[in-house]
């Protein structure tokens, strides 16, 4: 079949087998199909949709193009890892892999930069001084076996036909694709050779998919395809309507997060962190109490054991481990600048994605794929929704490079932050719903 | 605006400014947006469609992309010139651009080459032995002056943009696009620089819009894109059910065309010449009488006059003026053989597509635009709907380089040919109505 007839006949909303998906897409991946193909192929995915067979064969051809991991068979504890969709201050992973490690599990953990208003953990990684998310597959997995979880960048010996077909998606309005956001998750955890995923899938203003129904429509089909390619996989749907933590920017949220592995930090963090390294252990412990399993996690958190776990990672990956007990060797910022709350009452909106756009404009993100990020730069928030609060009272510091910087930043919060007479009752739940595979 | 993010909107269903529209669709042009990026727009495009201010802008840069001619300001005749959607066996261009011309009017006629089961005009006109359809825009202009009609393939100092989008959309399934054909027509058609457009819609299972509502909504859009053009425009929706005329290949058509200039040949191609022609007359003739205008019409065809014409043209574009005295110096295919009817009774249908499809096989037409034609290949249908014919009679001859050409082609034509105990009653009109400006 010619590529121009295999383009219109998903334009005109048929289903592709699997004989003609896969030959389209391997000859996409070796360079015989141009992008202004696969381009126009996208967008008919994009506003056609794909089946759940060909999701499947998407997926396995991604999985294809690239080495493929196995941590089932070689004796080890069972390797498990997480996936969030996105969100602002969301720095789960860096408690999380150490946690599960120190637990006993195994997290061979590859992760993506940010990109538009949301962090990324390799960025968060890379504020500590040393620290390297660069290592190829063998020190990979010997950083795996001695320390019991490894922290990397997306490699391109793991599914490279994803990072070709995610370059192309960027510039041709093509991201934003239900399916094609699963399949570009899910080949990369299938092929990073884990039994267990756990996703978490944000909701509310700051996240990829705002509404609740469409959440869970994401959740649903990243677990019915994760358990089709033979993960154990559950979603937590957690709220992104404000910040996740107290920190959004590199270094501020490495700090935060040796808060919580201390056993301290914000609340809502630990939370969110506890429930998703719960659903991790319980996939792979058939039987085993949620209630135990949560008192266990804590007290790993709380008796120092995943801090250590954290420190002894830093160092096998060729950072700074001094960072764990002297927070001041992280980057700072030369200008800390408070915002005052203009009003006296309750903090009623603290709005994530507004709060993520005034980062990314400090520098702490991107806008463009090919942007330095400044691991400095941030902003710290001492109220939440829901805080009581006066007029004049900071309610916000933000962390600039320069004077200018941190006055544009200032105003953009102006936008972010709504402190009304009356407290907001009708708060969206932290941890909203769990999926699993049906 | 980024690119991407304009893509975003059409692909999100908005509405593009003139001010986003033009700048991108001028940058693609200048080479400076890549094919990628436009493909997926294509796409959206397709799939969201385009508001008639968009459909100007699209048209409006394409225009301005190249040369744009005037004819309206020289003190010549009204320029005018027709466009036809497609067909199997559309000969009429080849008869009606020297009618009107031997009626008084000039036809700067531009014309595409046939791809996929229908012909075209270029293809026809260079079976003629010395035939030059690549005049330059200064020996077109000759021609048109010293003959009245000037028939030549498009050139890419006309409509530029319109070659290049053209060429990325037939090979990213983006062609089957109502506002992009649109734009693509009426914008070469401008630049050509008549007064008036007669535009032949056909509908029909051998059309490309089979339907008679999409053919009507595709009439609408033309008509209405070209008189907000400034052109006079008038859409006359014609049958494509069965081929038009009792040719199809090459040299059998310009034949066929030279026994319509003589005032024979086929009653369905001469009527519909008869109205396209009628109709361009009209548009530049204000308050001229139908019947008095294809009175004229008629007597042109019948005295000689349009025949003559077209000698003069063949001699001025360098062909064979000969042909019209003796066919025979026409290519001619060295096998021909009769496909015999499988049965007595009435002929129900004859599928134009079939048959188109069947004489692309012979080699009469192109699958890839980049294909050759072979002028002397073709059918002759020797029966129409509604004969009554019996078994064993040639209902068509088949005009092949090779027996087995031949034999391939016969074995076609069983699908295309249907022969049943009664004549059908409910056939297509062949000139079904009229769509005018409101």
């Amino acid at each position: 079949m010619l590529v121009q007839e295999l383009i219109a006949r998903k334009r005109d909303g048929h289903e592709l087998t699997r004989d003609e998906l896969r030959p389209f897409l391997e000859a996409y991946g070796a360079g015989e199909v141009p992008d202004y193909q696969m381009s126009a192929f996208l967008m008919a995915v994009l506003l056609k949709g794909l089946s759940d067979d060909e999701l499947g064969t998407l997926t396995g051809t991604i999985i294809a193009s690239g080495k493929r991991l196995d941590f089932s068979a070689d004796g080890g504890p069972p390797a498990v890892d997480k996936h969030s969709t996105g969100g602002v201050g969301d720095k789960v992973s860096l408690v999380l892999a150490p946690l599960l490690a120190a637990y006993g599990l195994r997290v061979p953990m590859m992760s993506g930069r940010g990109l538009g208003h949301t962090g990324g953990t390799v960025d968060k990684l890379e504020s500590i001084p040393g620290f390297r998310t660069d290592l190829d597959l063998n020190e990979f997995q010997d950083v795996l076996s001695n320390v019991g979880c490894a922290m990397i960048r997306q490699t391109p010996e793991i599914a490279p036909l994803d990072g070709r077909l995610y370059a192309l998606r960027d510039v041709t309005a093509t991201v934003p694709s239900v399916p094609l956001i699963a399949a570009s998750i899910i080949s990369k955890k299938v092929a990073e050779g884990i039994q267990a995923l756990v996703l978490d899938v944000k909701y509310g203003s700051g996240a990829f998919m705002p509404d609740g129904a469409g959440a869970v429509h994401l959740a649903e089909t990243l677990v019915s395809l994760a358990s089709s390619e033979g993960l154990q996989a559950t979603a937590v749907l957690t709220a992104m309507e404000q910040p996740l933590g107290a920190t959004v920017g590199n270094a501020l949220e490495v700090r935060e997060a040796l808060d919580c592995l201390r056993g301290g930090g914000p609340s809502d963090l630990r939370e969110v962190t506890l429930a998703l390294c719960s659903e991790a252990v319980r996939a792979v412990e058939a039987g085993s109490s949620e209630a135990d399993v949560r008192a266990r996690l804590e007290s790993l958190l709380d008796g120092g054991q995943a801090l250590e776990r954290f420190a002894t990672l830093v160092s096998a990956q060729g950072g700074d481990a001094g960072i764990v007990d002297d927070a001041t060797r992280l980057p700072a910022a030369p200008f800390v600048k408070p915002w005052l709350s203009p009003a006296t009452g309750f903090v009623t909106a603290v709005d994530a994605r507004t709060v993520g756009v005034t980062a990314v404009g400090l520098g702490a993100g991107r806008r463009h794929i090919e942007d330095d990020v400044d691991p400095a730069v941030g902003l710290e928030l001492s109220a939440r929704v829901g805080d009581e609060v006066e007029e004049g009272q900071p309610l916000a510091f933000v962390h600039a490079r320069s004077d200018e910087a941190a006055t544009a930043a200032a105003e953009l919060l102006d936008r972010a932050y709504t402190v009304g007479p009356e407290r907001e009752e009708d708060t969206p739940p932290l941890i909203w719903k769990k999926v699993v595979a049906t």
